[in-house]
């Protein structure tokens, strides 16, 4: 089974793309979608959606794995940009057939490290290992992602 | 200059389309896109763009007036989901090369009515002088699309 993990965010967007069987784990691809910071919202909105869509259509992944909604924001500000990302996201998910699934911040840090709480230094480490990469997932941002690509697959015994 | 107003919500969404010329103001059309408000977020925010896509492709718009990001939200939960209706209906003006233009709701409130601060009921009352209705615009959210569009048009000079 084929599973994308994104971690939305109108500046950066993280993906991974896993694939999960008889037990094994294998590393598709992982990178980042780039919002222009200089641009518009509407034209980071636009560029978000089209990179995650060019990912699902190029991949074809069965499941996209998100981060639940209301986690902790900071501000209001913070909440809806990301709204307006995640929304398009799970657009092109809708579009392209394949399904959604989100998990608690904390449910990812959990699965991963057996701390809710882990902090993103030992989450890039645990995404490192499980996936025996050379070097540390980068930007913090992939290592998210993936991370919520794993835990999608381990909750849902994905492969097994 | 065709005006589509766009008042976003999860649940409903409230769209008005206006022709200004020769200082002229007519009412193409108005209504609501309504998410299934039983299905999932993934299922109401498609359902949002493909209404709010469809009347672009047939009314064909010059312009999308929307609400500011950045109003009050009473939580986060409210931002966020506002987000997501927000950011694919800016993906469909972009998709659909129609420009994006946002208001201050309290701008809106002023140039319908004088008064920043005016009521859901003022507003609809506004709104029916203006385009000269038989009857008070309802639901409520139709009335604030419809006012959008009149502030997009009267802040901008369109159609004089």
């Amino acid at each position: 089974m084929r599973v994308l993990g994104v971690d939305p965010g109108l500046n950066t967007t993280g993906y991974g793309v896993l694939d999960f069987a008889r037990g094994q784990v294998r590393l598709v691809e992982a990178g980042v979608v780039r919002g222009r910071t200089k641009g518009s919202l509407t034209a980071r909105v636009q560029e978000i959606y089209d990179g995650v869509a060019e990912v699902m259509t190029t991949l074809k992944p069965e499941a996209l794995a998100l981060e639940k909604l209301y986690s902790h924001y900071d501000r209001p500000t913070t909440a809806i940009l990301m709204g307006h990302a995640r929304g398009v996201i799970v657009l092109a998910a809708a579009q392209a057939g394949v399904e959604v699934h989100d998990y608690a911040a904390t449910q990812v840090k959990k699965t991963l490290t057996g701390n809710g709480r882990a902090p993103k230094g030992q989450m890039q480490l645990a995404v490192q290992r499980e996936l025996r990469l050379a070097k540390l997932p980068e930007p913090p941002d992939v290592a998210d992602a993936l991370a919520i690509a794993l835990c999608h697959a381990w909750t849902q015994r994905v492969g097994c």
